[in-house]
């Protein structure tokens, strides 16, 4: 058979030849301010690989993007991984300490930015001696200059210097992409993805029974590219001749709503916070999406209440999944043509799940059971950037950290972190299980269960609450509320509040920032018994 | 990222982990005469190898199957293709003498046989001395043994020797099968698939414009297995996990819609051929099958009036598809959700074509012109088995050998064999344009155009027909049909009539046999002019 390497370029060029007019749509704040056929953005995704190269900038450096969803940003991509570059994705919202870390982790020699973050760049800049080059995308609005980095306008630097370049040509095991984990438990870790793991990935979520994406379809990517590859759907589309609506800065339900509405969107693609402001858009005018058929939704669990409600207000099917970073970043997914209890669906052929305990022994039953889980693939993390030993175990599994059940029907139901696991008299307590009931008090707002330290018992459970705004949890009928519904030892001897719960950038809480404030006794506690 | 060798072993763990109930049926005239799990079924094919092994076949050994489609036979492929085995497919239809030929060219060490094929096998195992063992698969009427070869049972040896075997375990590039192609333009030429070219041939094959398989769906594998993979459908379906109807031995009509309703199938694949049978059937009995939702042909062109036929008596969409065994073998394939209008659809991605000139050279328009079809891809043949240099052109690209055009939607049509072009006065006659015109004369059963030596005009066309029972096509009228169709100087010189027009053993017309026959003066002629 033939040599054949899988590099995404290929993804480009095929949409290039096979569906040259179908378009990529770009956003602000509702509005369509731009469109390109898939032909016309392989020529300036080509060109702009020749003048990132006349920058001096050679395969195997990293370029990092500070970006929306836009056409810009899609174009850079491609441009950086056709000609080898490595596109380091960072997320605008986290803190400038956080981006300059991973910046100079990552030795970016330029950087990519949305006009309208130029004034985080401004403040980031000072911080990051490795930056040489600084690309403005989308609109631009001044000029501005920087001490330690040439300045280039995206368009004019494509005038000025664009030139053909030649893109793949080198081995499919070549990285692609880099991008940092949120870091909700501990260090934000950097994977490198390659061509041929996002290939592959690609291939994989095309699949019938998951993204099932077509030609004919209109894809909304609500999920930030910068967020673990934005599912894959920025390479996904383009591989099928999908048309793209790419949003931009604006994720709230009005500007999505009339995306949505007026670019014909099929198949909406982000997380379920989005869909809820779309929702609640709709209810407060009365609109309707007539061309909607699916939305793909991830990144926590949702109920199944929810999901009905989508649906029915949306007039789509809701797709569940589950993923993560490490993983490119698409695990299980729920089928089109199934309606989902909120589980996250299944692996789709090549990523490979097995649950074991916690001393990594596979369970007897893989299904029915709380167990560690572990993945294996060819989008599979093996070692963090920079990391000195591998992330796997003896049978080359990667340990996600997550806690998960698989039902009958073989769906994956994530329960908890691994890692939140408290020990008590040498049996294990989920703190998320007690969230979750914890959780369904109108008058709690964010709750969380940690261990503290005990001589008797080794740890035992402590719970944290944010009450709702103008609230106040009685907490006996709290504790109350979970008996029957979880062993009596689970049970949490102390319970806490505090006014405001330490968030992670990812708007998780953030467990590690509790349990350190907790244990050096800083925690801000406004109540307890 | 992970190393993750891309076997198809992985293919049948998958189904038998999230699809194990999941059945595989076979069936015999129309009757399911068995059923299987893919759990079960991956089970026996796992220690099928481990018996296979105890004979003392070692990775990399060829092994032959003459058989139908049935569960033994897929058991045999994965426990080949699981342990490192080769496995080699060979056509029940051909000759002794092509499939001795086969056989010795391969140095099969060992064959598998469907057992109303031990007739068959018994007449050629004297000329296929490299043969040690034979199996017999299916039910077993009576024993027989055989000078040359040990002869044993399936399910006997599975008893007797079965043990579980390590699966993959070895690099992704390994031989996973041999096929060699019909021969109708020359002598059989063997193409080795890797386990790498049919991962990925899988993969591409599952997207939703292409088959879009789903586990939901109920496969009937009405191509043979023999025949260029099954079209992949021995693998894909597994892969979703997909319930797979096998039909062994019979596919004429009232067998296939038998099965067809018995089993609830909603994809059938197979020549267009077989669907006729099938309409015929359901004509004649007035059945209906209210499951089917797409019907997959190949093979030959189909005109679109046929296609209507089809969808409006089978209730379902027809897709229509291009392939061919250098490819794995699918080239390209209309979506479920476009209406054919008889093209071959499309190249999923993973694919590319260029169409070219006569001398290699890429057509500067490659949309509504006549090219030189020429592939590239990870399932594309390089080089055939045994051949000392690659079938390359110099960008790597595969000769299909065939003639085609692509419309500006992008759809493909086959138009001819460039072997059978005609240069006459140093410009391209198109044959099969020809025969097409002329065989829509009521008259004429088959008809070929070749080309006769000519000392003006290099070549000169000669048409070359098989009338119909019982007509005698009228030579003038046949001639003026061309009139105004093709050029004035492509009207064939002489024509002439056969009793029996030479077929190759896939029933296409053996242009070469009536080149030679022609040339030799041997042909039989019945008239002319």
């Amino acid at each position: 058979m033939q040599p054949y390497a899988l590099t995404i370029d290929k993804f480009l060029d095929h949409a290039a030849k096979w569906s040259g007019e179908r378009e990529v749509v770009t956003g602000d704040a509702g509005e369509a301010i731009g469109r390109i056929g898939y032909a016309a953005l392989r020529e300036r995704s080509n060109r702009l690989s020749g003048a990132l190269l006349s920058l001096g900038l050679k395969a195997g450096d990293h370029v990092a993007t500070l970006a929306w969803n836009t056409q810009h940003h899609l174009e850079m991509h491609f441009a950086l991984m056709g000609a080898g570059l490595v596109c380091h994705t960072l997320n605008p919202r986290l803190t400038v300490a956080n981006l300059a870390m991973m910046i100079n982790d990552a030795e970016d020699r330029a950087l990519a930015v949305s006009s309208n973050l130029v004034p985080l760049l401004i403040e980031l800049a000072p911080h990051c001696p490795t930056l040489e080059h600084v690309i403005v995308m989308d609109d631009v609005h001044g000029e501005f200059s920087l001490r330690s980095a040439r300045v280039w306008m995206h368009d004019a630097l494509l005038e000025s210097r664009g030139a053909p370049a030649r893109w793949g040509d080198f081995d499919e095991n070549t990285v692609a992409g880099l991008c940092f984990t949120s870091g909700t438990t501990g260090k934000p870790k950097g994977v490198l993805y390659t061509h041929r793991s996002n290939y592959l990935h690609t291939l994989r979520s095309l699949q019938g029974d998951a993204t099932a994406l077509t030609g004919s379809d209109v894809v909304l990517v609500a999920v930030p590219m910068f967020h673990a590859n934005g599912w894959g759907m920025p390479l996904a589309a383009p591989t099928v001749g999908a048309k793209m609506v790419l949003p931009g800065r604006h994720l709230d339900g009005a500007s999505l709503a009339r995306l949505m509405r007026d670019e014909a969107v099929t198949f909406a693609v982000g997380v379920q916070t989005v869909w809820l402001g779309v929702l609640d858009h709709l209810d407060a005018t009365g609109g309707e999406l007539p061309a909607l058929k699916r939305v793909l939704i991830g990144g926590s669990k949702c109920p199944e209440a929810l999901i009905r409600r989508m649906e029915e207000r949306l007039g789509a099917r809701v797709q569940t999944s589950w993923g993560m970073t490490e993983l490119s970043p698409m695990g299980t997914i729920a089928p089109p043509d199934e309606s989902s209890t909120g589980a996250s669906g299944r692996p789709p052929m090549g990523l490979d799940l097995k649950l074991t305990d916690a001393d990594g022994v596979t369970l007897p039953s893989q299904r029915g059971t709380v167990g560690h889980l572990k993945v294996k693939g060819a989008s599979v993390v093996a070692r963090y950037f920079k990391a000195e030993t591998d992330a796997l175990d003896a049978d080359g599994y990667f340990n996600t950290g997550d806690l998960a059940t698989i039902d009958e029907d073989g769906n994956l139901t994530i329960c908890g972190r691994s890692k939140d696991l408290i020990k008590s008299g040498g049996e294990w307590i989920n703190p998320a299980e007690i969230e979750d009931i914890v959780g369904r008090n109108p008058a709690v707002g964010l709750v969380a269960v940690i261990g503290r330290q005990d001589e008797k018992w080794g740890e035992r459970p402590v719970l944290i609450m944010e009450p709702r705004r103008g609230q106040l949890p009685d907490v006996e009928a709290l504790l109350g509320s979970l008996r029957g519904k979880v062993a009596d030892w689970w049970i949490p001897d102390q319970v806490l509040w505090v006014e405001a719960m330490p968030l992670a950038a990812t708007g998780k809480i953030d467990k590690n920032r509790l349990r350190a404030d907790y244990a050096s006794g800083s925690i801000v506690v406004h109540g307890g018994n």
